[in-house]
């Protein structure tokens, strides 16, 4: 199955449960689940929840098994962005193309929304029907990578690296941890879930480390060369924040030069796995893994 | 053992291990870390710690064993204190007689600075040593209690309710989920860590949630009685906020009435527990929680 057929089968089901989470009657919602099912549904890529369940596919597991964290997660990428959104910090007014959560509900809902968001993944992790040691593992993890010494670390850096002139070495270390942690975490659910070879695993965390830092560098590029329709947010933001980008500190051509390496690095962990799995009684198939990074190509 | 000496035993070296989650080399600390420590540090009176140590002491459990779940739940209050004070929340800039954490901070750094403690909560129960069952029942738990069918729906409904006239049932409601929920967290999660008969377990529940209404109550009348030194934060602020209270639904006799009636409930309560622990070969000691009660009362 190619990614585009496993995508299409699998995230509209996905979603459909994960939605389900905030309440299946929509006529007893309160409006905090109002206000968090607008952000939740409000689209985006679901690029975390994909590459769970693709990387669960191709070890050889049942991907329906990934979708309760996937849905976790997707409530803490939801919940960071409505608070990145926030007049506070980054003052979005636009984001997936409609306008943010604080504006359709005020700054105070919007905190809580986000609070409720965060608060609910772990429920949803817990209550879900794997083993006990597995939901503690996944739960930990997921701590671990949107807590202070991850996503919300690199949230800092963020705003301390504003209106500042940042070497690259500050700028990785910002994406490594913002956006970075969050990336990585759904390759190594899917290892947990699917019960990973050591040395598999292994491999696909650095293919993950690299997977994160070709997107946040994609990014940053569509930030300049992109447009309004297609990415469903303000372009240009970066530059009007101030804010030290791949571009700025490399320059356009160097920052896809950069894009194109690390695209090649992941593409090389993944061929250590297939060989790795060649040898074992527990085949992997890369192909869907492959066509991620494909996805992160720009032309 | 009085409750007194518990406290003084306890609480001491619980804090010291809370504010270790944070990072035991100062130094090394990240401005989000402090900005958390501030908050934690503030002091506060440490009553759901207190409630959950001495409950598992009371079931004849080793208090310990609950520093970590006290921790999270610790994180968790607190992170809720510094959302609420926020300015596009209730707009305070006293708590516990230091400056908010917006004030000191920032309202960025403030907001993450509670979405990390909230992160962290989860991290610390999934860490830490308890059987895996446990862990999973404590953090599922700890997230509907803290999540958008509990603590959240009541800070919703407080909101929604500010410049308007409310019920007295519609004044629980809001207590009953913005406050009760994690003043019940803490008797639940020492029943799961200590093990307690479910028969023993249901009556302290109901104490729980007589002393959580009491809580409020009481929470109220101060804010009518209280002094500024007292208390450690601004009294008068739910009548500059038109908030809606036990005194001005009831009068503040009727409030006094109302508390008295909840702390008499609570106490029938532990007698039930008692009873049924003499015919159990599971002696329950119920001096400590019958001084819970006695903190509450007002002269």
């Amino acid at each position: 199955m190619d990614l585009q057929s496993f995508r299409e089968k699998e995230i509209p089901s996905f979603e459909k449960e994960m939605l389900d989470y905030i309440g299946k009657d929509l006529t007893k919602k309160e409006q905090i689940h109002e206000a968090m099912s607008y952000s939740l549904a409000a689209g985006g890529k679901r690029i975390r929840p994909l590459l769970l369940l693709a990387t669960i596919h191709s070890l050889g597991g049942n991907q329906k098994k990934g979708y309760a964290v996937s849905a976790a997660l997707e409530f803490i990428h939801t919940y960071s962005l409505i608070h990145d959104d926030l007049p506070a910090m980054d003052d979005d007014d636009l984001r997936r193309g409609k306008p943010t959560n604080h504006i359709v509900y005020g700054e105070d809902i919007a905190i809580l929304a986000g609070d409720a968001l965060l608060t609910q993944a772990f429920e949803i992790i817990a209550a879900s029907d794997a083993e006990p040691e597995k939901k503690v593992k996944l739960i930990l993890a997921l701590a671990k990578s949107a807590g202070p010494d991850g996503m919300i670390l690199g949230q800092m850096a963020d705003i301390q690296g504003e209106e500042k002139e940042l070497s690259l070495e500050e700028l990785q270390f910002i994406h490594k941890n913002k956006t970075g942690e969050l990336l990585k975490f759904p390759i190594y659910a899917a290892c947990v879930i699917a019960e990973a070879l050591p040395e598999i695993e292994e491999q696909l965390m650095e293919y993950a480390e690299h997977l994160g830092l070709a997107y946040q560098i994609r990014d940053d590029i569509l930030d300049v060369v992109g447009h309004v329709e297609e990415l469903g947010k303000n372009t240009g933001m970066d530059e009007e924040h101030n804010k030290s980008t791949y571009p700025g500190l490399l320059t356009l051509e160097g920052a896809k030069a950069a894009l194109n390496q690390e695209l090649a690095a992941a593409k090389d962990k993944l061929k250590n796995v297939e060989q790795i799995s060649k040898n074992s009684d527990k085949p992997v198939q890369i192909n869907l893994l492959v066509e991620m990074i494909d996805l992160l190509v720009i032309d």
